[in-house]
């Protein structure tokens, strides 16, 4: 069996460009005992990638030139010498930008298509979903009647932000890019308000969005709607901080003035908390209680998700590259392969 | 009875010069029920008494100009009408800049010479040596073997954290300006290490001192020192932001480039956790523990205090401009009157 797969071919200066990815195809080896054949149904692009591209030390190590690109894909089970896995299972590993691999079974978990879509398990019931929910209620708490703000609304992690907000009682406003966007935000997903940050009177805006200032600012994309949070955030504010997607391709710190001084004397005065996660430490204690919470929450309608969805692997790379500045519209996957559950 | 007091005249732009000071004596009103007449004998002057003298918005309100610079005090009560104060009585009061104030008896605290001495209830056990207990143990939440590293570390907090992290098993490593200050917190006040931000190998040497990186940094003064210490902050570290003197006499944001995405990228990657606090939020639940911990360890010799004590209300401006940039050592008191307890 062979498998196509993408590589990292060169690390990113920037915005990453084509020159970074190579595609090439290889033999898969023999399986041994415990490993499976898997093929790729879908491949989930997600922001925290452009920094496994980077030498840079982030919150995991980067990926070697000339390995795989890293991702969770939901794949289907071709061959099996596991006593845990049968073919046509369908299983969540972290396979990366490839259409087919030989993994051990012990890395994989099993899927349930009659319990919820199997793209669910790379999105809102997902990392993700999870990230979401485990940052909002265990670092930003919002308290009923609050005012929560998140970036990126209608992404993956965005839609779930507010959703859960509203369902715990606070006042849920959403930032995103453009007037379709926006309306989404609000018609869909149920938030209170939508602010577009690409306006002229976004300041303006956002601050009409909040008359009781901001309570909690789930901190996704950082850049020039972070600085206008900011300016509206309450005494005793929380501020989960689980991304900065707009600040992933820079090359070096921007030009002054020095904003350092002036946020930190504003965590001073206003007793902020600003707390950096990633959705692991969090896992042990509160994957279970999501994973119950959401499927329920989803069934019974009260949190939607929208699913961005791109045919062919070969598309990866562009679809990527929008993803980090915003062109796509909900998660974004890669339909590698056929998904036989859909009708 | 006639008060004399320092009253705002200006606000400050950068250092507060003479021209922000204006002396004057008043006439003190006759009593009313319920009220005492204090004589101040010691006023304890700190570093937020800058972030009073702006308008800008702050975590209090600002002075008003022509108004007794505020501060708190340790006073005896010459006269009262109130059941709560008899002559002779030792009180704490918010009385500010000035040698008598006729003030409300329920807006002053009872103190027994007898437990410590006087000056020590605007020091180590007020204030300064509660805003080291709260912000270190229940923000910082030092663990035995963690690395505990603080600035101004001479200072009533900064060397009230150091030793306070010791008790709890932690390695203290303190920053201080010059080799007397360096010298004092290692053989004075037990620290593990400390390190001289005023030297041309400042970087290196807090890499020397904390081999294992850093787990808390309690933040007080900003600038420099937190830059260096930002670079040595493990995963998970927490960073009590109590004050950033560094700062406090800026006119406008410093010159780039921006570091705000840099650090924000760090709060990312390191998880880390940056939290604004005020020791207000934490009196009620944490204030009386405090005080009997305190008030044993510094009986037991587990806590050193050390006095920077200067004779005179009219030298109050100068030595308040000196403690902005560090020229004290230990907290700063101005004697205003006769402190008859000592021997």
């Amino acid at each position: 069996m062979q498998s196509t797969q993408i590589i990292l071919a060169a690390r990113p200066v920037g915005e990453p460009d084509d020159a970074c990815f190579e595609t090439r195809v290889v033999d898969l080896p023999d399986l041994e005992d415990g490993q499976v054949l898997l093929r790729t149904v879908y491949l989930s692009l997600d922001p925290y990638m452009r920094g496994r591209m980077s030498a840079a030390k982030s919150y995991a190590a980067a990926v070697e030139l000339g390995e795989v690109m890293v991702g969770a894909c939901v794949c289907e089970v071709l061959e099996s010498r596991s006593p845990h896995s049968a073919p046509g299972d369908f299983v969540l590993a972290y396979t990366g930008w490839q259409t087919h691999a030989v993994v051990d079974a012990r890395h994989t978990r099993l899927l349930d298509p009659a319990r919820a879509p199997l793209s669910t398990a790379v999105g809102v019931l997902g990392m993700p979903g999870f990230t979401a929910y485990a940052g909002l209620l265990q670092i930003g708490r919002p308290q009923p009647g609050e005012t929560v703000v998140v970036a990126a609304a209608t992404g993956p992690v965005g839609s779930a932000v507010g959703q859960i907000a509203r369902l715990k009682g606070a006042r849920a406003v959403g930032v995103a890019g453009g007037p379709e966007k926006c309306r989404a935000l609000v018609e869909e997903f149920g938030f209170d308000a939508a602010v577009d940050h690409r306006s002229k009177t976004f300041v303006d805006d956002l601050a009409a969005a909040t008359p009781a200032g901001i309570d909690v600012y789930f901190e996704n994309v950082g850049g020039h709607v972070a600085q206008a949070v900011t300016r509206r955030l309450n005494k005793f504010a929380r501020i989960p901080v689980c991304g900065l997607v707009a600040n992933y391709n820079a090359t070096e710190a921007p030009q002054g003035p020095d904003r350092l001084p002036g946020f930190m004397s504003r965590v001073l005065s206003l007793s902020l908390t600003v707390r950096g996660f990633i959705q692991d430490e969090f896992v042990s204690e509160h994957q279970a209680e999501f994973e119950r919470e959401m499927a329920a929450w989803i069934a019974d309608g009260s949190v939607r998700y929208r699913e961005d969805v791109v045919e062919g692997l070969e598309n990866a790379a562009e679809t990527f590259r929008g993803m980090l500045v915003g062109r796509n519209f909900g998660k974004v996957l890669i339909r590698v392969g056929e998904d036989p559950t859909l009708a």
